[in-house]
Formats: C-alpha cells, structure tokens, sequence
C-alpha cells in the first residue's frame, strides 16, 4: 500500500494548475475529464506520489457539493494497492463502511472504490488499483 | 520534493491508532510529543510516505482548534524537501505566504515551515526537511 495520490477540490482548473505548478515546481502531466463524476482533474507527480486537482463539470458533481460545503481543500486520499478486491474484503470484515464496495473506473486507469468518511475518522480514502491490461 | 507525510487530525489516538492499524494493515512505529505545537503525534510509514495523527495535548493547541472548527479530518500535508531555506525564498518569489518565515523543529526530526491556507488553495502545506546531523 502507498499514498497513491491527495485530491484537491479547486473552483477553477486554470487559477489552480498556475498555483500548484509554481508550488511544486513542475508543470502538470495531464488533464483528465471523468464524466460519471461530474469532474476534470489535473494531475502533478510528486516523488513516489500525485497531487489531483478536481473541477466540477455541474452542479451535481460531489466536487461542487463539497466546495459549497467546506470551499476549496483536500478532498480525499487515494491508497494504491495490488488488489482491490482483496482489499475491501479485509476492510470489511475490519468493519469499514464502503460507499459503494463494487470498483469503478477512476481517472488516470485505475479501478476505484470509496469508505465512507464516517468509518474513518472524517477522511474520505479512495482505494485504488492499475487496470489490468486486456 | 515529494509527499513526506500527510497530516490527520483526531480526538483520540488511542482510538484512532486502533483504527488506522487496521486501515493500514500495520501498526504506527512511533508516538512523539511535540510540547511547542501542543500535539502528541502517531506515524505509520505507506510506501514511501507517511500518516501522521495529530491529537491535541492542550485547549490552546492549533490541532484542538482545528477538531472546534471543522472537526477531525486530514489537516495538512508536508512536502519534503532538500533544501528548506532554499525553497522558502524559491516560494516568497512566487507570491506564496508563510505563516512563519524561520524554520522550526518539529516531529520526526525534521525541520519545518508552514505556508498560509489563503495562498494556497485552501490547503494548509507544510515543508520539510531532515535535520542536518550536528
């Protein structure tokens, strides 16, 4: 398991990706849309880790939800592991409460799945893995 | 520069190191107090990373301010970095706003400044660096 990547809830990609690439001092390596989410994300590899930034696309979008709610900041960590599936099994009988337990395509070809903030400590984690290869 | 840690504030680390052991599938390596920042500190090492939990040692502690406000969640993220004072004056050129200047000791050996929220996106950064061996 590694801290796959930190997402970041940003109103605007062009303000942000202008402040985080004078942060980190390098430009980002991709702009991504995922549209199931309602989102386009930016991403920044940082050491061993990425950096997200996530626009909302609509109203609708949990980026657009969250940014009324709480305005623009860390909105979720993403732990990279080998298999997905395995993990949720772990973590369920652990007793952490999944907002959807079935994987999802993400950004960046991953496969996704979400614990509920409840279960853990008020931090949204998103476990992820590589999609295999076809 | 890479992710060096991210930081979680929470209530209580006896009972959230019981839960981030089981998140994580490890246990923490260590506790540290941190007198100056009124924190107790517990680290588990993820890939290259770490999560550090922050619990507050006092009323007055930014941590115990922090749970008031927004309640427990991820509280900043560190990056780590070769050269602190180097990139301090990299980031003052930038525009960036430091909440203090002068590096500081904090935990894991490290040395540390913070840059404000407001310049960055809401999220609160901190830098470090290791302590050069006396």
């Amino acid at each position: 398991m590694k801290i796959e990547h930190l997402g970041i809830a940003v109103k605007s990609l062009e303000t942000s990706d202008n402040l985080f690439a004078r942060l980190l001092g390098k430009e980002n390596y991709k702009q991504e849309a995922v549209q199931r989410e309602g989102v386009t994300t930016s991403f920044y590899q940082v050491g061993d880790s990425k950096i997200e930034l996530l626009e909302a696309t609509n109203a609708e979008s949990p980026i657009a939800k969250f940014l009324d709610k709480k305005g623009e900041g860390i909105h979720h960590i993403a732990f990279g592991v080998e298999d997905i599936s395995y993990e949720v099994e772990r973590l369920k009988k652990e007793g952490f409460i999944f907002i959807s337990e079935e994987p999802k395509e993400g950004a960046d070809n991953k496969l996704v799945v979400f614990l509920h903030p409840k279960s853990t400590n008020g931090v949204l984690v998103e476990l992820c893995q590589e999609k295999p290869l076809k």
